[in-house]
């Protein structure tokens, strides 16, 4: 029996995931691992035939639908209105029917079932030995791939090998208003708003295929979603396009004698819009079907693999000596690229297009830790990004209005640039977040070289969430800068005063506004900026506080943070997340860290540290961090690997990569933690790797935890493609690409000419100043070696 | 024209509020202002005839319906259910035709219409000269009463009298499902739950009355309400009793010639029971109908009025020359007492029983500024109002349990107990609440000498929330012992660490138990309370945490306070209560001040502060104060009048007093302030006349303000009644009732022992440290002065 009722382990391959047998149980799971996505259209890894399934999920980047925000106490500028992504019309759906026995895995004998996502081919691979029932036996295989050359278009080839005489029926469908995801919300508008969100206006069937046409009931979004298909067989066959409001089939009809096939290749064409008409919309859906017939599967396949091979070149991370983690790294550069290659005007969603966690919003996290990775992998895709939260600017102006700040504030979570975060403490209270898009402009400006981007959209927004800062914070009669009452990263800690990572952020933030207003003179004083108002923005992120326990020689998270009263981890044990099981009200005043906030504020402000400070402040709260974020590893592998505990960097580096292939946060079914995965690629090259590029010249300092025999990594840098490969006993530095051209690195801290030609020098390994640091009881990182040993 | 549709004034009386003329438009107001209540059953000021009303109001102490709370983002130990209180079977109800057209003000003539609240005779009395659309004129008087004597029993004695042959119909009616009150929810299922929210399940009919009973749908609660009439007429009459589910009648008809009169009264009564079956209620119901009928109204009006005389005796507040506070002053206490008589079992709503407003729920306030003044002009319902609240504890101590807290905490919103408060920072983190209500436990203590309540129910409380701030707080490396986190009363500030008042309060909550402990050492022990745990409240107690501002001189209200930035008064001028104009991230960070914290810490912790402190923390706060709670102007009063400020206490006094008479927060339609107006009887006594009832000696420092010629005042003290005169030149104490015995009284500081002889004393003057301070811009209080000049 092929099919497993319980959580299958996947077996560890260097570029694929591969599931050898069908686990019913885990569906939600691999539906999550198995999806496809290019940005923009995303399809879960649902089975063909569509049962049985977790979650049906078929999404479009930005398409979502409004429902109301209930408060039993409302307060002032609270957001009314919120935003869920909904499961559009289902391309996916090939049904078969043998002999008229429907093809379903729960019924009649799997001898086989297998599943590959390859990570080089940009496929999802299904291969199904089946007996019906009545011990008619087919072969099934289907390729899935949404493309990334064709950002409209995915398409499916499905083969059906006969052992003996059958009828086959293949249905393949588009089908709208499947049932409703479950919905984060207790309010039965919520549900009632995702119930059907879709309202037929129009349908076509052509030749071959057919389009429906929808719109969104309150949201005002409309919908294109069409199909066509190339239909190959040994033997005779009809058929037959049926189209209703709300679904679409095209029926194909067979006899197959032992050894026939017959194959299907579907091409999915998706379209949506606010402005445009529904004719246009269905035209253009019609025009990204022709294009996808007329290149053919071959075709398509060909496009997605030489896509995905030029992304590799960067991209690709090599590990010697830890196949668990290759491949996880590689899962997780995949994912990536999978959320952000082809968003073009539309946001990052925390969870991609894999599942409808987080009701597909976009939060702090895609700058923080998505964007920068495709900064240096994919530049032109994280320049979509910011170019989309840039074009939401207008929106985070008023937003900033309503609360009576100045400037703008971007939204705590978002689908269209609205904030639609209903819990103000950890939602609204962030405003670091307008800091963390601007150090996204700027390690972009600082790793491509161009400023293009500031010069069309980033200067706006640098100098608008510089407004921001200052009419957030205020100087004390000392002259000290603080911002008092909002919320830093970790939200076990809220609404507090001088969040140190708040504070350096908007100082980094108001230095940045400085440059871009210095750098760009005539178009600051057309935004109104004059030298009065780049001093006051000078003289606040000179003078901000950051406060220093004397006593303790470590940085509070934010003012009395050491002060407050410990957290009694031995009487936790077991129960974690914590939220789940301590109100905030406990949370909020005990020294317990859910996610990494000091210690991320040494990685993305390095400079602001001693490395003493670096030492001591993570001891400290490697103590008190329980990681109840999945963006908490990350940081933590960075900050360990630099201050020497490489050991405990490779036990985070494999937490934040395996995330969702070792479910370890059990609830992969809702979608990927895209960020996580960001930030495994950037613990791999900013930690093992000791990469810096937060300034003018690239800085590496790469040591290698034991196990790991050799890491070789590659980064885009000012358009040239610069490798790094590091031995326990050497670093190799590259430029493959450019014969000639030369980058400067600061190696170790020494300056090194970098061309084409290998330089090499020898590694240095960190001394650590303390001993390594335990972390709550209970929470301390599943060690690496245990995963290699024992691998999945 | 007799009706008005503008915003009416009431003519100044001493003993009444009059309502002249109706004011169309202002029925909401007098709904609430002649709201009849003894603490168990509330009837709003609703016209006899149904129509035109604001909101139908007739309540139950303690009958409430459930509903559930949403929330958009839900957290751990949010509470689930809500509970409104229900409007349930009106009894007020009496429809008149005269020669078959329906008696109501806004058709035909009304030559006259006019309402009286007797504040000695604890009746709404209403005169109504009427000429029907057809001509025909009657003149209409009412009187209606809610008995203190008789708990279960209200009545309305309505005489008709024809200028004119008329035929009379008079329709005495039970009415169950009126349409529902306005909701403080936008979740439709809360509205869903309060529409038609008796369910019926009997009814009864009898010769001149009849019993209707139901339940809540959801909460479980059964409710009797039944009628009985005495009808007197010149001329012969018929009555015929009809009852349905939802109403019952009972119809009078006679003709009358000129002069004739008919008369009924009504008899009211009404029980509800969550354990008591249909049957029994439905007997408890007659056996208090049987019994008003067999007193009969005259008996009823007597007991009313003797009731009233008692309570006058102690909590009447004379006042020459400023009439305008001697009516509101006899409206304060008078209100006071109709909120807490005869509660006996259920808790005193911030609203009383006047009107929807906060759902019915009780808050700290109740404790705060309620049940002291209860405490010292009625005793026994002050008991009462204690007792409830401890029969609450083990709901208290479930909830620190889910809260991860020992001990118990009492809810910062109930009515039954439970915590139904859904916005945490401003709920569920105001542990102070748990301070307040043992304070109240200690003032009952002192002011009765009787510590029979202590032992029965107090001393648990005190224990309990005794171990609860030992939770809450913790000793920081040098010893100091702070409460994190939590809120103080200021809502415009929340979750923040040392809070001064909150650490004051927990210091009193510990020193408290302790001395309870020591009194009662048996009980304690069988509570568990060991010498060691005694210990630990004592050593917490003692080290205590109290920011200071050396620089400034005045106490922080919180740690970093005085560090804030200020608020932009000027840029706010017009738009109050600010939360409905400004959000709370805006408003927590900033030097604005809703309601007084610190002040109030300077009365309710009197000994914590020197002269100097108090004089220069009221100017600080003076200043950054917009008393956006109706709680704010009392404890400002208070302390104003102590630092020698007597004018600025005058104009607070008046606020607190006036803010329903005046409709000062623009919504007394939804009920009356109740703690506002305790708190303006309160102003008055320790704030004019300097009382300090928390110890064992009553401290009094009595100074008047200009206007003021001549105050007295009583005070319920250890079972004797201490009344105290106070002109510009001198005080005057003495016990009226006692011959023979002897009161210790601090007056200015100096022992004087007080008797029947009255003793006298030169008044002292204090002198003001600082001048007057200034408040917000436009936030200033209205001058006692103009108020006197221009009544009304």
């Amino acid at each position: 029996m092929h099919v497993a009722h319980g959580r299958g382990s996947l077996p560890v391959d260097p570029w694929s995931v591969r599931e050898p047998t069908l686990d019913l149980a885990g569906l939600g799971r691999t539906e999550s691992l198995f999806a496809l996505s290019n940005g923009h259209i995303g399809l879960r890894g649902n089975l063909d035939e569509g049962e049985p399934h977790h979650t049906q999920g078929t999404y479009l980047s930005g398409f979502f639908e409004h429902h109301p925000l209930p408060y039993p106490e409302g307060g002032y500028g609270y957001p009314e209105s919120g935003q869920t992504m909904v499961n559009v019309t289902n391309g996916k759906l090939i049904r078969l029917l043998v002999d008229d026995e429907p093809f379903d895995v729960r019924y009649g004998t799997v001898l086989r079932h297998e599943r590959v996502l390859d990570m080089r081919e940009g496929t999802l691979q299904r291969w199904v030995d089946w007996v019906s029932p009545a011990g008619r036996a087919v072969r099934v295989k289907s390729t899935r791939l949404v493309s990334f050359a064709h950002r409209a278009v995915a398409a499916i080839a499905y083969t059906v090998e006969a052992e003996q005489e059958v009828r086959i029926i293949l249905q393949s469908e588009l089908v709208a208003n499947e049932a409703p995801p479950e919905v984060d919300s207790d309010d039965p508008r919520v549900a009632e708003a995702l119930d059907n969100p879709l309202v037929a206006v129009g349908q076509d069937v052509e030749q071959h295929g057919s389009v429906l046409l929808h719109r969104t009931a309150h949201s005002g979004l409309h919908l294109a979603a069409g199909m066509d298909h190339d239909i190959e067989c040994s033997r005779q066959y009809d058929v037959e396009n049926e189209v209703r409001q709300d679904w679409a089939r095209t029926t194909v009809v067979t006899i197959l004698r032992p050894g026939d096939k017959l194959r299907v290749v579907k091409y999915l064409g998706y379209g949506w819009s606010r402005t445009r008409s529904d004719p246009a919309l269905r035209d253009q859906v019609a025009a990204a079907l022709t294009g996808a017939k007329y290149s053919g599967w071959d075709m398509l396949r060909r496009a997605q693999r030489d896509y995905l091979d030029e992304f590799w070149r960067a991209a690709d991370i090599e590990i010697d000596g830890d196949p668990v983690l290759q491949q996880a790294l590689r899962f997780s550069a995949f994912q990536v690229l999978q959320a952000g290659a082809r968003t073009e005007g539309r946001a990052i969603g925390a969870k991609g297009l894999t599942g409808t966690g987080y009701n597909g919003h976009t939060f702090w996290d895609v700058e923080g830790f998505v964007v920068p990775v495709l900064t240096l992998t994919a530049p032109d895709a994280a320049a979509h990004a910011l170019r989309w939260r840039a074009s939401t600017l207008d929106r985070a102006r008023e937003r900033a209005r309503t609360l009576g700040l100045a400037g703008a504030t971007f939204p705590w979570r978002t689908i269209d640039g609205d904030e639609t975060s209903a819990y103000w403490p950890a939602g609204t209270a962030a405003f670091h977040i307008n800091a963390d898009i601007t150090r996204a402009f700027e390690l972009y400006r600082w790793a491509t070289g161009d400023d293009g981007l500031e010069r069309s959209v980033g200067l706006d927004v640098l100098v608008e969430t510089a407004r921001l800062w200052i009419s957030l914070g205020h100087h004390d009669a000392a002259g000290r800068w603080h911002v008092d009452g909002v919320t830093g990263p970790d939200e076990y800690t809220a609404v507090v005063d001088d969040n140190v990572f708040t504070n350096l952020m908007a100082a980094a933030n108001l230095n940045a506004a400085v440059g871009a207003c210095t750098r760009q003179r005539r178009a600051a004083r057309l935004l109104g900026v004059g030298e009065a108002e780049i001093a006051r923005w000078r003289r606040a992120a000179r003078s901000v506080h950051v406060p220093f326990d004397a006593k303790l020689q470590v940085h509070p998270a934010c003012a009395n943070f050491t002060r407050y009263a410990e957290w009694d981890f031995e009487a936790t044990v077991g129960r974690y997340p914590l939220m789940l099981h301590a109100p905030y009200v406990q949370l909020y005043r005990k020294q317990v860290v859910k996610q990494a906030d000091l210690v991320l504020a040494m990685v993305w402000r390095t400079d602001a540290f001693t490395a003493e400070q670096k030492a001591r402040n993570l001891d400290y709260y490697e103590r008190r961090t329980v990681r109840d974020s999945s963006l908490s590893a990350s940081p933590q592998a960075i900050v360990a690997a630099e201050v020497g505990h490489l050991d405990l960097a490779h036990d985070y580096l494999h937490e934040a990569a395996l995330v969702d292939l070792h479910d370890l946060q059990q609830n992969t079914a809702h979608g990927l933690h895209i960020a996580s995965l960001a930030g495994a690629w950037t613990a791999a090259v900013s930690g093992l790797g000791g990469l810096r590029e937060d300034g003018d010249a690239v800085r590496l300092a790469p040591a290698l935890p034991g196990p790991v025999r050799r890491m070789a990594f590659g980064l885009r840098w000012r358009g040239a493609l610069l490798r790094v490969e590091v031995t326990h006993e050497q670093v190799r530095l590259w430029l493959p690409d450019q014969p000639g051209a030369s980058v400067p690195v600061l190696l170790y801290g020494e300056e090194v000419k970098v061309t084409d030609e290998p330089v090499e020098h020898p590694v240095r390994v960190p001394e650590p100043l303390l001993p390594r640091p335990p972390q709550p009881l209970g929470r301390a990182p599943r060690p690496a070696a245990i995963a290699i040993d024992h691998p999945a």
